[in-house]
């Protein structure tokens, strides 16, 4: 795959749309790229479908304060990362796939509002979590097949909850997906020189435990793994998916 | 219960919004007060949730077809009723009750969207269909409880459904439901002047058999009962349900 | 509402389903105007929706264990009242409202097979339990509302299912509906006649203490009041219900 | 009805379960009772079983901010109730007929820990909203619904949820419902001593408003009519329900 | 995998049910093959779930007149490829992932009504929509899945849907699957002789963009790719998944 | 991968859970394995999800029958590896898919009371099935998929099932998940020694077809197929999927 499959972050048009599952998903897994597409003057909005409201070994922390205390570090890392538009959507964590025609119908419409000709997701199918078993956690797989047939499929067609066109929103259609988390990338983004601002991103996350050196050492060993890959010291993964 | 719960169409606020269950719900139950309503300058909106499509006893058309000339019917109707703005929300007949969480985002937006002060439905709680067994089909009570939920909690509220207002739309809390096809109806709208143009938009609904002798003749005798009930000739039953 | 309201068995047409919630629902409830109607020639089909898999306080039973001791029972039941046709759903015992679709589906399709011109099912509306409680179980509830909706709306119209009409099946209407356990009978069949074989019947259902002199006690009393409402010495109560 | 239905706090046995909708239910319902039920010496566990988290008009603030000060106000209002056991269940305001099975399954379990005689819930069926609209919100019934199912019929049934057992909790079966907004209620509890601590308790839960002399006038004119009809200054009203 | 994976149509054995999720489905990747198996006098039985009533970026249509025209072009290019037994069942376009309980018990009962040694139909496990995103479309995989377990799960067990066997329909097992959409096929079936009426069969779909030379081209390519791998003219390719 | 990937059953930390979809999956998945974690003196218990009560094709037994006979069975073959805590969760066989919020919450509860360091399942991503069609029914990747879930994100978190640390249950969180039925196996254990032992206990299964030499011979063929891969007589094979 090697460097030959090296793209640059140039290549990559906007608006763009980030759909994520959780908390720290968009820093961990893309920070480096957006910060580039931010740099760019690319239109750029994310999107997290729950607030990682369960996401935690702590006994004394309730639902309610455990997801305030994840959206302030998300917005923390937005703003290091420069996004400007940063949607909640609140869903309980680990029940995403128990609610999906309703997260599909916010999905469409935050893709006819937002209007991106890309749109980063979890990868529906990222091989077998045999790499990482995060990566098949229900809730990305959710996120990752519904944000697919919402762009390629829903979005597109004004038969698909016509009610948005009744309210000004009209029928969009992205032009690719990429998708992070995948067991089968097909594209690398150089993020050398945005790795310092990704670290301090993810450093945010705090609650999570990403502001630990064990935590510094597992970024820089994947996003370095990702690099030799693509003959650069430090690269983001993605597998492209293009409408049929 | 007699002529003192008579009510004018002239206390009736708009804008007015209709949820109904199937095609010639509108027109039977509160026909008569809508021309009353339309003729004062009153803004009506009507939505009828599903096209009436497997409503049929003859095993050649297909749901396509009925629901599209049950849809010819409907805005023939409405055309002589003077309803300007009609919705389809184009559920399958019969299933309501299998979507409410869908139904309950379409009706919550159609209310931020109309901006009703009063929403005339199906009774929620028509009592036991001793009187007319239709009263407490699914779809009928299914279409009743979703819209009094969205009407005095959901629409009101501006953490249920947030997307709508990043589309423009405002939370809205109506000030009363008018329900039709109750058991304790609590007021009667006089429709004597209007009944002839009733008569016209229910007969549009030939398909359903509303264009015969026996169906004027039945529903001669209803808007007659309602009538005497309520000391003039013709009149239409609503039981009102205000927020708590 | 007196004897007035007395309607003798030979007025009820066959041929006659019946569906029931639960192995006894049955005969308790209307067991003696079964035993007429065997006795008039006419065509009897029960079906019973769970096998009360779950109906004991019993812990060192298996839902297997007991749900086939409920069935041996209701088969012995049925045999006393002369029942022919008997079917079993086997759904689990509590869960009926969670599997509506799946049920309704089964339902029509007996109705389209037995084609029943009466149905005697559960009161979908039978007052709000404080007769006797047991009347708004949700198994209850749910069979009764289930049933209505089969009988009058899917069952008589082909583009419900439309499956079935390739099986050879064809739509079908029944006429009436007489609903047990509710709160406003509007008629009431003298069983004083059939009172010892429904007794007896009712005896079978041993795991569920039908045969003990409490329950004689018990039912004598029911089936007594209501006698006396009717001005016999025995009777059973229904509401009838007709389509629109 | 009257002074005859009056019903002393002492003949309602201990242990209580009270399981609510929302916060402020206990205490506006039935906050009196429960205050004499706990200077008894009764044990009094109470359940709510969302936090209200979508239960405003105020744009700026998030589902976890209003669920987390409401359920500060409701900790509060427990206090000065004298309750010691709280459980908030955490589901999402007004989606709770969206989530009957897991709801039953907590309640269920609940129900086997306290082992309560005595159950007060919402009651399932309430009337027709004509009293209260608030009565039938789909979260009141369906919080009755479930419990009543689950106090009669899945609690004392070693077969519902047998992994309760393993855990070693065992069957119960309370012995009746007390009901809260109904419009049928069969007794009153005399609350005129324990009336000043009720208002002190539902002053508590101020983001509802309900430290407003508004709320004040409104709380002291329905407690007061319930007062009248059983004779005495202030009475809290109830339908009870028994197993069949 | 070349040429030694031919597999010749005469080795399909009949009769044959081909279940699609929309319209054009069959004609685009087996209409070659089948135009083979009816010209060798074998049964063939085509099911279409979704009649595509969402598949359009005309907002100037409705659900029912593109599902109606949909079907009217999915008779015409069936009556060229010489199916005689076509089937609707006229789900919404989309939504298939939503239905798989209801969508189950229909492909069973169609499964023991046909009675197929041979079962056509889209691959449950495609591969990760790299070489073409429209194979991992919910809808599409969803046919897949339930089809797979209908066919050798359900269809053959007497316990599944019971009621069937009451209509006269007996258990049934085919003894393969051919699927479609596979990113890793098993057989090619040389199609080259057939290829003309697969195209004028494809030609048929006009309101999907069928008839369009971009189209003709595009078919042509992957037809003579897989054509290429099989060391004929045009081929179509089929992973075979047989019972365990 | 051959010998290399040998693993000793010694170096499977207890105690050990195993998850299976039917009676007869563990044994013919894991036999040899468990038999040998029994002779190491580790605890081990063994959930069967469902009693197989469809899985017949005599049309002349009960589902309550045939699950019964199920699990007789799967006792006999338990006591035979010498597994002496054994749970049947009694779900309708082929429906697990349908049913995933409640099996969630059941497997949680299991892994809190058992505290497995090891989970044995079903491979939630066993391929596509090509090698064997078993490893894809939904029953299979539903199980794997829920107690993947389970294991690694609920069953550790205390903001899941909070009820359950009511009862005395801690958050627990297993190191190791083994999947059975997988394509792509990581590890091989030698069961050379054990080998007529699980012969002895699949031998159990004999409602299932497993005591015949046809089942003998291919049991054969497979556990001696994996055995070669490792280079060893017989083996089971398994993919290790560790937290993330």
């Amino acid at each position: 795959m090697a460097g030959s499959a090296l793209r640059s972050s140039d290549e990559i048009p906007g608006p763009i749309l980030v759909v994520a599952a959780h908390p720290d998903d968009i820093e961990v897994h893309c920070g480096g790229t957006l910060v580039q597409l931010v740099a760019q003057g690319k239109r750029l909005s994310c999107v997290v479908c729950t607030s990682g409201n369960r996401g935690t070994d702590n006994p004394d922390v309730t639902m309610q304060e455990i997801g305030a205390s994840r959206e302030r570090e998300q917005r923390a890392a937005s703003d290091i990362v420069g996004v400007k538009d940063l949607t909640f959507l609140r869903h309980d964590d680990g029940d995403l796939a128990f609610i999906v025609p309703q997260l599909r119908e916010e999905i469409v419409r935050i893709i006819r509002e937002v209007r991106p000709r890309t749109v980063i997701t979890h990868d529906p199918y990222p091989g077998d979590g045999g790499g990482d078993s995060c990566s098949i956690y229900p809730d990305h797989t959710t996120v990752g097949l519904v944000t697919f047939q919402s762009a390629f499929v829903c979005a597109p067609g004004p038969l698909f909850y016509p009610g948005h066109l009744r309210d000004g929103l009209r029928p969009h259609k992205p032009e690719s997906l990429y998708l992070v988390m995948s067991a089968n990338p097909s594209v690398f983004v150089d993020i050398t020189e945005t790795w310092p601002t990704k670290q301090a991103a993810i450093r945010q996350h705090k609650s999570q435990g990403r502001a630990t050196p064990e935590c510094d050492r597992e970024m820089t060993r994947i996003n370095g793994e990702n690099g030799q890959r693509a003959g650069v010291q430090f690269a983001e993964a993605f597998r492209i998916l293009l409408p049929s």
